[in-house]
C-alpha cells in the first residue's frame, strides 16, 4: 500500500491536456472520471482550441495519488497526455487576512462554476531580472502592487472566476492560473487589462496558454466524436 | 448540447497549420470545408513553403464551437495539425474611434480579399524588458507609437491587407498578423520597414512566419497532388 | 573489460526519469534492481505527476559503469528513458569545515529517507549575467550567501531532508537538487521561501521539476498499474 | 489553374534539409530535381555532415510554385523535410548604388559556383535589444557598419562567393546567408573574422549552421549510398 | 567522383551521439568503424551516461567525406544519431607562438589518450551581451584573459587532456571542447574552477554536457548489450 501524498493543507490539483489517439475508448473515459469522482476527485473537462490538446481536465483531490491514478486510467483508456502542470491549492501570503469564506473558496474550491462556460489554463512567474527582480522587493511593496493587480481582476467580478494555484518547486512555473469565464472575449479582456498592472508590466511571466470550451465529459468527448 | 462559445463582440478565429498525411482524403477535406461554410464559418486556405507545413486554414466565425469543429473534421480527414493560433477579431484601443465601415472590416472581416494570393501569418507581442516596456508607456505615448506605426503600412495601401486579431490570454503571443499582399515581396518589404517604426524596432516581439499561397481548397490540394 | 569509472571521492549519481512502454516486463524492472543493489548500487523509486515521466530511478554507486548498466536494463524491460540527470555526490567548497558525520552524509548518502515519502528533483545553476554574475563574487561574499541561503534550509529541519550533487561539466545544469519531503506543500513552501534568499532572488536558475511519490519498486509499479 | 507567386523583383529562394527514408527512391529524386530544372528552377545539392539533415537542396526560381512543386515532388520521393528556410534574392538598401553586374549577380545569381565545393546556410538577423538595437540607428550609421562588414567579406574574395537573401517577414530570421566555399576552414575563417565587425559583434544574431560538400545530385546520392 | 572537403590546415573532426535502434548490428558497427580506421580515420568511442545518447563517436580525418561515410555506415548499421558537432581542428589566434610540438598535437591530435578513460564533450561560444561583449574587446585583453584561462587549465596537467576544435561557421556554437579525464570529478573540477576565470565567468556560453567512458568499439558495444 503507498503512503497517501496528502498536502498538511489545501488540496493537490494537476491539469491534464490530452490528445485523442486512435484507439480513444469513450466507455473508459467515462468510467475513469467517474471513479475518480467516486473517490471524492474533483473533475472539470474541455475541449481545447488548436494543436495543443484536444481535451482539458483539471483535477483537485486531497491525496495526489487519487490525482496520479486518474491520469494513469485516463491514459489507458487511449488519451494521449501531451502536457500536464502539477500544484496545489493555496492561500497567498498576501491573502493571510482574508474572510473564512473566501479563504475556503481558495483552499478548497468547488466545481462546477455555475455560468462560467469558457476555459483558459496558463502557468505564470515573478521575473527576476537585473532591474525587475520580484523577489528582491519587500513585503510591504508586494503587497500593495499584488492589490493593485488584484483590483484590476476584481472590476470583472461576475465575468471571470479565477483559480490560483501554487506551484514553486513542483513544476516548470510559479503560479497555475485558471480562468472561468463567460465569454472568450473576457478572457482576452481581463488578461489585456492586467497585463498594464506594474505585477505584470514588470514582473509577470507567462507560459503557454490553453483555451476551450467546458463541459461534461459526456459532451467534451461526443463534441470530438469520440 | 454544448453551450455556446461566442464572444461579445467580433468574431472567433482559429489558424490552423497541417501536414499532409499518407492518408489525406480529398473529398473528406473538402467535405469539411464545404461544412463548415454553409454554417457561417468564413474559411480561407493556402498552401505554405517549407517545412512548417503544407497547408493553412484560416477561419473565422461567431461561435468557437464551429471552428473546432472544423479543426476535428480536417484531422478526420487525415490533415496532420502541425501548428495552430488562437484569437478574436477586435478593435484595439487606439482604434475606437476610426468610422463605421473600419470598425466593421476589423470585426467582423470579409473573405476572400481580392488580388492578394499571397499568405502571411505571424504572430505578436510587446515587450516588457527593462528599458523597453510597452506596457509601462502611457496611454498617449502608445498611441502615438502606433499612430507612427499605422501611417508605415498605410503606405503599402491597395498592395497589403492586414488582418490584426487578438490573443492576449488565448494563445502564446498577444496578437496575430495575417497579412494578404499582391507580391511575395511586398510582405518582405512591409515587414521590413515597419520594423524600423518605434513600435516595433524597440517594442516589437515577432513568433514564427508562415508564408504561401492562397487558393481554393480544391487548386491548394490539387498543387499538392491531393 | 572496461575500466572503472569511479570519482576519486564520492560518489556517481543518476536521475533516470522512464515512461512506461506497452511492453514493460514487471519482473524484468524488478529484476534490474534487485541486481543493481546486490551490487552496491542504491536505487530509489518514485511515480512521477503529470506527463514528464511516469517512473523516476535515483541511484547512486562508486562505479558509473553500474548506474550505467541499471540505465541500460531498465531500457531492456520497457522502460522508455525521456530525461536524466548527471552527477556526483560532493562536499561544496563553502562546506569543508562540516563535521565528519555531515560530510560523509553528503559524500556516500543513505537510502531509504525514512518518513519523507514526496520526491522532487530539479537542476540548478548560479547567474552569470551582466549585473547578477555569481562567479564575479569572491568566496566570501559567496560563502556569507550561501550560509544565509543554508540557514533558510535548516528552519525545515525534519520536514525536508536535501541532497546537492554536483554537475558542472557533467549535465546542463551547476547542480542537481534532490528533495525528500514528508508533504507535497512542504516542497513548495521551502522552495518559496528560499526564493527570496539573496543567492536564488538573484542568482539562481531553475530547471525542470520533477515531483512525485516515493516508493518501493514493487508498490510504484503496482500503483502504475504494471 | 494557381495565381502565380513572383516577386516584383528579384527571385524566390527555398533551402530545404532533408534525411534520407527508408524508402528513398533515386530516380524519383533525380526526376523532381530535373523537372524543376526544365522549369527553370535553378537547384544546388549538397550532403550535410552531421545529424540536422543528410541533403540539402537550394532551389531559386521567379515563381515560388515552382519550389514549392520541387518540395513536394522530393518528398514523395521518399526524401524527409527536417527543416527549410525561404527567402527572396534582394539588393540591399545599402547596395542600391552597385555596378549593374553586381545589381544583377545579387537579383538574379546564377548557379553552380565554379570551384567552390564546401556549403554554408544559417540565417541571421540584426538585433534589438535595450543598448544594441539596430533598428534605431540612423541610415549613415547602419550603412558604415555594413560597409566595414562588407570590407571584411572582401579580403575573402577568390575563396568564398555569398549570396544573401532577404527574409524579413517571410521566416524566422531576417536574412538567409549561403556561402560556397574553396575549403571548410576558410568558412570558418571568414564568419569568426567578420564576428569582430561591429555589425556582427554587437548586431547579429545567429541561427542553426549547416554545412557540406557541394555535388551533382547523383553524386549526392550515390556518396550516401542511395 | 566528389570533391575532397579537406581544410587547408588541420584536421576534419565529427562528434557523433548515437542512440542504440532494436536493429544495430554488431558486426556492422565495427566493421564501419574498421573500413574508416583503414583510410586514416582517428576514431575514439565511449558509452554515454543518461538520456542523451548510448554511444558517442569521435572522429578525426583529413577529408569530412571520411568522416561523413562513417556517419552513413553507422546509421546503416542500426546506430540512431541523435545528436552531433561539426567542427575542425585549429591553432587558436593566442597560440601562434606555442612550440612545434604543442601545434602538432593541437592540429593534427593523436588517438587514443592514454590513462585517461573518462570523456566530456560540450560546445561553447563567447558571449555578445550589452555589458559583456567578448567579440568587442581588444587583442591583447583577450590574450590576457585566455592566458589567465590556460593557467587554470593547466593546474589539472595529467589529469585532463582537453582538445579545443573551432566550429565558427560551422555549427550552433564558436567552439567544441573535448575533455579525457582521469576520473569523473576531473571534469567536474576542472570546469568549475575554470568558471570563476573572467573569460568563463563574463563570457563564457556552455551547450549540452555529453559525459562517459571511453573504451574500444567492441567494449562499448558489449557494456551495452550489443
Amino acid at each position: 500500500m503507498a503512503h497517501p501524498s496528502v498536502p498538511s493543507i489545501g488540496l493537490g490539483v494537476l491539469h491534464l491536456f490530452f490528445h485523442l489517439s486512435a484507439t480513444v475508448d469513450r466507455d473508459a473515459v467515462l468510467a475513469a472520471i467517474k471513479t475518480a469522482e467516486a473517490d471524492d476527485v474533483q473533475v472539470v473537462t474541455a475541449v481545447i482550441l488548436g494543436h495543443k490538446a484536444d481535451i482539458a481536465v483539471l483535477a483537485v483531490a486531497d491525496d495526489q495519488w487519487k490525482l496520479r491514478h486518474l491520469q494513469s486510467s485516463l491514459e489507458r483508456a487511449g488519451l494521449e497526455l501531451s502536457q500536464s502542470y502539477v500544484s496545489l491549492t493555496e492561500l497567498s501570503e498576501y491573502a493571510q487576512g482574508v474572510p473564512e469564506n473566501m479563504r475556503q473558496a481558495r483552499l478548497y474550491p468547488q466545481f462546477p462554476i455555475p455560468d462560467k462556460p469558457f476555459f483558459c489554463f496558463y502557468p505564470m512567474s515573478k521575473a527576476r531580472d537585473v532591474g525587475a527582480n520580484w523577489y528582491e522587493l519587500d513585503f510591504d511593496r508586494r503587497k500593495e502592487l499584488m492589490y493593485e493587480h488584484g483590483g484590476s481582476g476584481r472590476k470583472f467580478a461576475g465575468r471571470v472566476v479565477q483559480l490560483i494555484t501554487g506551484s514553486t518547486g513542483l513544476d516548470e512555473f510559479e503560479w497555475g492560473v485558471t480562468l472561468f469565464a463567460d465569454h472568450p472575449d473576457t478572457v482576452k479582456e481581463i488578461v489585456y487589462t492586467m497585463r498594464y498592472d506594474v505585477a505584470s508590466a514588470q514582473f509577470g511571466i507567462f507560459g503557454p496558454f490553453y483555451v476551450g470550451m467546458i463541459e461534461s465529459a459526456e459532451t467534451v468527448l461526443s463534441e470530438l466524436g469520440v
